[in-house]
């Protein structure tokens, strides 16, 4: 089957959660050989990214020079007063795209996958679809 | 056929303009069940993104927070004045790829894509490319 | 094969290098004729965007604009140095989708593929996947 989902869970507001074994796993067990994995997320306040995951300081940093950019408070209309978590959620983007070759997700050495939370916790799931690589030569 | 265009006219400089109905419009007329649509958009000043649908606060906010991070004026080079517009289109991004089952846009209860204007008004087009999901088992 | 990867040289910490001719060289060099290319960048102090490539000065405007919103120096953590240049990347994206029909990237009229350098200069490479479009009709 070419579709799957994944559950991810935040525990706090702000959060970025690596996803990149569970990926790897998802990869496996449906069998994805050769192509690319959208990983598609459904939620209005979240996004995906794909940065460092070796030291725990850069998605620190990241997330707060990005909460100094766009504040919690501020000029909203929103009622919910999530605002900035919209914005950042469109910042980091809906969605990656991964290349699989021969089974693996096919990352840089120092690449994780975030699951990137912006008004947690919450209980999030994301999508995951194959898609085929050409193979008509 | 695999791909196929669709207009979007923009009234205002800067504005989010909701695409979601024609682009499940435009998956059903072509005949698309399972796989992905990838929606690229051929302008330099404009962007997609996809995000809240429900309360139009949500884009209003969006859009003056981003207008507040990179002002219309500012120490730019760039003669025709709309440098603004080319760095927040690359910030929202020039695609979305969205996942379709069963001839159907899988987006979250609350998603909207938007075409996101920065240097209107105009009349706007993008593209639409079907990506097979795989079919190996 | 779906597969290929392309060099990049940076020379300076932070440039925007356009791979346009030498991404469409290497879609006619591996025959890619229908579909979607993924370039996917592997490092994470670096970035991909579609952009302006016609006047100089919208690159030059966009990487000031983006380095005065997230500046080199700041209350970072990681010991690096170089946090600006995670968040940067992740703002830009890690990949871009391009459509390709009649094996010619369908780019609009002004339009550029940038590697977007935030840490160089360095040699870098990135990674190439043809994604099939759906040919059941």
């Amino acid at each position: 089957m070419p579709i799957a989902t994944l559950d991810v869970r935040s525990r706090n507001r702000q959060e970025f959660i690596p996803m990149t074994s569970e990926l790897q796993r998802a990869v496996e067990t449906n069998g994805w050989m050769e192509g690319a994995l959208l990983v598609f997320n459904p939620h209005t306040t979240a996004g995906l990214t794909i940065n460092e995951g070796a030291d725990p300081d850069v998605k620190r940093d990241m997330l707060v020079a990005l909460s100094r950019l766009i504040p919690e408070r501020g000029d909203y209309h929103h009622a919910e007063g999530n605002s900035d978590a919209h914005l950042k959620a469109s910042l980091m983007g809906s969605s990656v795209t991964l290349p699989v070759v021969n089974g693996r997700l096919k990352l840089g050495t120092w690449q994780a996958i975030y699951f990137c939370e912006f008004d947690g916790p919450r209980s999030r799931q994301v999508q995951l679809t194959f898609l085929q690589a050409d193979s008509s030569r």
